[in-house]
């Protein structure tokens, strides 16, 4: 196996690691030592991999970030073609959600992430740059649904986008069972009815 | 003074070192010995006030619940009387969005309380019950509005519920800076008056 590729395999199982920490024990367990526990590999080796739990972090969050754009490529994919933006935007939602497990599981790493990131300067940067390219994306969904007619053209783009990114709030509130993921998702399907129907 | 007065002050101050250190470090590194050092005690002293990180955390939780509570009446107490429902909702998810520095501190730890629920089944209970007392209130004011026509009859109170609570999503957008507190305001604003306004 080229060693490039066994590196980034190596890599992607320690995410998992994480992950599984993460998931049973929450983000302040998650040191160096409890993962190379969990991984099977000893300190020394992890350290090999990633110098510090920043690294760490932003490497799991990454690969769980790869992880959530495939499941809305898929998602897209299997939406009648072309895809109508309301979908498109819904199936996002969706998989950011922690509506099924393995979408948990990422939903908590992205919460822990979020959390780490206002206390750490560089994190604070990625993350700030990722969420603002994932908004851009949604912003140019919606301002082309307005100029296709598919959104009424008295909408405002940049309200309409931070009212579906605000939809992401479901987040806590499923995982404490406040909000049953059916709930959730006929609140996010009014939500985009009322966007994309026309108001006569 | 009091015993039970001064038993109170104290852990009210050692709340606010809590709260001091997971807005400048972040929870993961509140331990009781960082809190004992910062509220200026000695961990036994700290001891003798929470035996533990979790009841520690719970009351510093309930405390800052009693002061966004506070800042909620208070709220409230300013708008013309009788208070409209729609500026009541706005009062409420303005004090609960960290778009001021001590809105900011109680904000994170609200999200440091949630993460830390995922993993603890007390504290998944407590925030569990907190949210949905939380989320009954808006119910009720929602139901109230609609049998007023102040909310069109054709709303489903529980969908227009989730809807609001949906909008504390703006608090980590907030915190790491993708969205700005004015668009934040204006989106709940945008919101509230959609909610409000009779669609004809």
């Amino acid at each position: 196996m080229p060693k490039q590729v066994d590196h980034r395999e190596r890599r992607e199982s320690i995410a998992h690691a994480l992950w599984t920490i993460v998931e049973r024990q929450g983000w302040a367990r998650a040191t160096m030592r409890e993962v190379a526990r969990e991984a099977g590999v000893s300190l020394g080796q992890l350290q090999h991999y990633f110098s510090s739990r920043a690294e760490m972090l932003t490497f799991a969050i990454e690969f769980a970030a790869d992880q959530t754009a495939q499941r809305v490529t898929q998602g897209v994919a299997a939406l009648d073609q072309p895809p109508h933006p309301r979908n498109v935007l819904r199936v996002v939602l969706v998989a950011l959600l922690p509506l099924r497990s393995d979408a948990r599981t990422i939903s908590r790493m992205n919460a822990a992430y979020v959390l780490e990131a206002m206390h750490d300067p560089t994190l604070h940067q990625q993350a700030s740059v990722g969420l603002r390219n994932g908004r851009s994306m949604v912003e140019h969904l919606i301002q082309q649904a307005i100029n296709h007619g598919q959104i009424p053209p008295d909408r405002d783009p940049t309200i309409e986008t931070d009212l579906i990114l605000a939809l992401t709030g479901f987040a806590p509130l499923l995982e404490l069972g406040v909000i049953k993921p059916h709930a959730a998702l006929a609140a996010i399907d009014q939500h985009l009815d009322r966007l994309f129907r026309p108001v006569s």
